[in-house]
């Protein structure tokens, strides 16, 4: 693994945690209604892409930081459909 | 460009325009009390060091998209800090 690697881990480390508090936020609150399903769902899909793109390009770094990214936004997408029923 | 390119540009797609359904909802409700800012933060600042890494491993797909990616989101953020302050 050279620099560029560990700058690819660190931007994808950075996207990847970003979805924590969102998810914390909601889990707090219960609250979803501002929240965009579109946005999440569309998001939740692209990375989906981009985990095969990685594995095409034999891209540890997109392979990584996409993987753990798709499992926080399918939960974000659990969230809001299970919360917008409660609500 | 090859067939794992166009892959990673629909991945990248997908992902940039995820984030306009949301910019459009808070545009339309002026509401942000629910989105977390420590989500779109600390995305927006992956994203941009995503673009870094894409220029360093000359990736088009990655620059392209994240440079869109990173127009979008800063937006999401000067929204949820300026609708705040409006609260």
């Amino acid at each position: 693994m050279n620099y560029i690697d560990i700058i690819g881990l660190f931007a994808g480390a950075c996207v990847t945690i970003s979805t924590i508090p969102q998810i914390l936020k909601v889990w707090k609150t219960k609250k979803v209604k501002q929240i965009s399903l579109k946005m999440f769902g569309t998001l939740t899909f692209g990375i989906a892409v981009w985990v095969i793109y990685g594995i095409l390009k034999n891209d540890l770094p997109i392979i990584i930081t996409n993987s753990i990214s798709l499992i926080l936004n399918l939960t974000m997408v659990y969230f809001i459909i299970y919360f917008e029923k409660e609500q």
